[in-house]
């Protein structure tokens, strides 16, 4: 069930609207019986109760509305024209851009339910005396802040955090419990990282080693990793140090949990990443792509821009257009996968014989 | 090399199966020359020692009883009746389920050879004093326990585990060292959560931004996770929370490691992950599934009751029915994967010029 | 960026050499008009600085040796004849293996540009009174370790490790933050364990249990992990105990981040594993092996010696032949795919009709 805030503490629907920027999101309001009703949460069209708003942000839904028991609902403009005029039993939000208008209603209600962590240092926490922590901070229990940090302004760490030595975070990073960044890392402002994710080990990097029979040296990994401004991070999320130079992620890039990223790759902005991606080193994926979930990215490689990678695909060569690519083993009941599988092993083969039929038939 | 407890802390065969509950289990003994040996420990048929029980859950595997040098060995009844009358060098135990009793057996070593976690609140763990901690718990050095959590009776948390405001954990579970749960979770009783997971991070929401080129806004999710009864999560494995409703794992269900489940996936009653598997976005998948390792299911599809999924499979669309599904490509040596790999992006092709040589013959 | 020692910290090029075992490397330099500059770090060809030296390890880069603006450069002999007698703008260094020199002269880079971690105990961390801590041995803040833990000499702890009962650590390993092993677990000398992993967590075992309407009764995992000399494990990587007997990983096996090897696998010496590879229960792999990125292996199965599997590829039997194994399915522009995928769920009825156009032509 979602958070639903006291009534005493909830906004009306015209207070709520005002407290959010929706600068060009062409708001209006129409509706009856309760044209300016209390709002204490948001729901989905079918789930949400007559405290809460929802929207529309897929016209097709639009069947989902009749029974919509909100107290409120966002929809497009062209939704909003057909219903506006009629007597319904929620107040109808106008917006050009629902999904978004939910999106900061939900950042709203998120900063009003939770208790905002205070500035401050709790006092297990183990800093360095030569890292510098700006203002407003708050770094929570059992952190260990290394030396010649530099914590931002008004950056919140989470429980159990550790920061190596010489790394830097801009202003008003939130780090979960636990984050792990080690030395070097540099951090630009408003990023969020979830628990469990490690920026900055080591690149994979061995060079073979004849001295010791099949054995490896490994290679000193000195770079370091840059992240640029508005990066969210997920959860046990890795980002690997560079060999020589850096890994580099971009603005607004967006990374879901359980993503691999390896030494030296170079991710450009506002590229967005679902769960269990592997992107192997020295890869550069260009801007505002979007990589589906358990995709892997084959090493030394290059994704230009607005490229959009299907779940499950692997990209094993460069990618200069941008569209839609896709790579994914059709599933089916096993007896029949077996029976087309076997025929994989054989297509050349298979492609040899529909030759010769072919030329017997010219 | 597995346990094996000290001479006088080791039970006689009797005695170890009179501690365990066998209701239903169809149990006899039999054998020669020691009716009832010393179990200090369990091993495989092959490499159980004199002072050991073994089992044989796979009836195939039958020829291995000849070389066994356990104490005691646990059979089939179909293998029992024809071993029963034979002079033995173990003692031959009957049982309806040996693979099950041997886990039952495996428990009780288990409990015997590590010491419990004694009750009681290490020095070094921070607890808020809201935090309502019931009777008989352990919470190890360095958690942390936020503002109105409640904590059942029994549960232990071992070092370094995190847990967010308002999170609910039941009775007698077990959290092993470095587990976090962010806010607003709940836990069912006698749940097993494995070192690094972390349970009821952010799920992986964003709305274009128009205002900001290329950019999102974070949808923030305002659902948590509800966790049912007898639930065992791997470690590093991460589930998030949900955007409006929660996240939900059915009572029962056991997820390997390094499993991703996203916000708003529902999974039910006594399904199974093996590791590695990923689940996107909203699916809701079935009771008493296997979901083979390093799979992935797409997400908003449905999965049935009692689907078997194979390992590296990806589920793109619903399963209804119940029944095994695969779908990986085949392996093979690389040069002649190449031949057949280049043949796959030109299958439509192919069937076209099958058609072609089809009409000509007509 | 790479590192740079400052001017006054930085070898000359001949001191730099000397300081290095070169044994067996066929060391020679040569060039004007700088015989001996100093170095203050590592470049590529194309970024190295004039006060960084770089090295030539793919004959088939020679031309990026003309814009080079490295103060030497490190080639391999056939390269060394063609230029040595001209006039470079730097030293020019022999080496019959480039790359193995290149890790060599990383690895002292990077231990000459972080601090090293003292030896000592942090007070914050928590020592079991019966843990044999040999000397030399630094453990960071908040680290735990349990009863009979015993850690070898020159072994350092990073902060917020977690070391299980009667688990063994060899002699110079190092753990860096927030690694957790559990209990009972064997880990060799030279270690190095990234933030995050985690080593004898439980393997993933359930006795289907009838009493229990499609529930499991788990199975307690009283096997171990035994980890040779000199391996590297990666960030979040989990290595899981097995069920009886132990999970062996052997000498000089080097394991990048995300990788999960479940209970009772056996690693070969020297074998390498690049990120997110999941290995399942009882599968053995030989000695000197690679496997690529995103590669699942099926459980009890076996790979020999000298197999290499490449990115993305499913291994789901036995393989016994040295050689390259590849197993992936081609990506496409996705309506390309479309129609591609769809013709993979017929191969066997395409197979049956091509046979009768073969047929027919006879």
């Amino acid at each position: 069930m979602p958070v639903l805030l006291a009534p005493e503490q909830a906004p009306s629907l015209t207070n709520l609207l005002a407290s959010i920027n929706t600068a060009g999101l062409n708001i209006f309001i129409a509706g009856e019986p309760q044209p300016n009703p209390v709002i204490r949460g948001i729901g989905s069209l079918q789930q949400a109760g007559p405290d809460e708003i929802s929207f529309l942000s897929n016209p097709r839904l639009k069947n989902e509305l009749d029974a919509c028991k909100a107290a409120a609902v966002i929809v497009p403009p062209e939704i909003f024209e057909t219903l506006g005029p009629r007597n319904l039993p929620y107040a109808l939000v106008r917006c050009n851009q629902p999904y978004l208008l939910y999106a900061l209603l939900a950042q709203w209600f998120d900063q009003h339910r939770v208790n905002q962590l205070p500035a401050g240092i709790h006092p297990t926490a183990v800093i360095h005396e030569t890292a510098q922590i700006d203002d407003n901070v708050h770094i929570g229990p059992h952190c260990v802040i290394e030396a010649n940090v530099h914590i931002g302004q008004g950056t919140r760490l989470g429980p159990g955090c550790v920061v190596g030595e010489k790394t830097v975070l801009g202003r008003n990073c939130l780090l979960h419990a636990r984050v792990v960044i080690y030395h070097g890392v540099q951090v630009g402002s408003r990023a969020i990282l979830h628990s469990g994710c490690v920026i900055g080990a080591d690149g994979f990097g061995f060079a073979p080693d004849p001295s010791n029979q099949g054995g490896w040296a490994k290679i000193a990994q000195l770079g370091g990793v840059h992240i640029g401004d508005d990066v969210e991070i997920g959860a046990n999320t890795t980002i690997d140090r560079g060999a020589l130079d850096d890994t580099v992620i971009g603005n607004g890039v967006k990374l879901d949990n359980q993503i691999m990223i390896a030494h030296n790759v170079r991710i450009g902005d506002h590229t967005a990443m679902a769960a269990c991606v592997g992107v192997a080193g020295s890869t550069v994926i260009g801007k505002r792509c979007t990589i589906g979930g358990a995709s892997m990215l084959s090493g030394h490689i290059t994704l230009g821009d607005d490229v959009h990678v299907s779940g499950g695909t692997a990209i094993t060569s460069n990618v200069s257009q941008p569209g839609r690519y896709t790579g994914v083993y059709p599933f089916a009941e096993h007896v029949q996968w077996q029976k087309n599988a076997a025929v994989v092993s054989q297509l050349s083969q298979l492609r040899r014989r529909l030759r010769a039929c072919e030329k017997n038939q010219d």
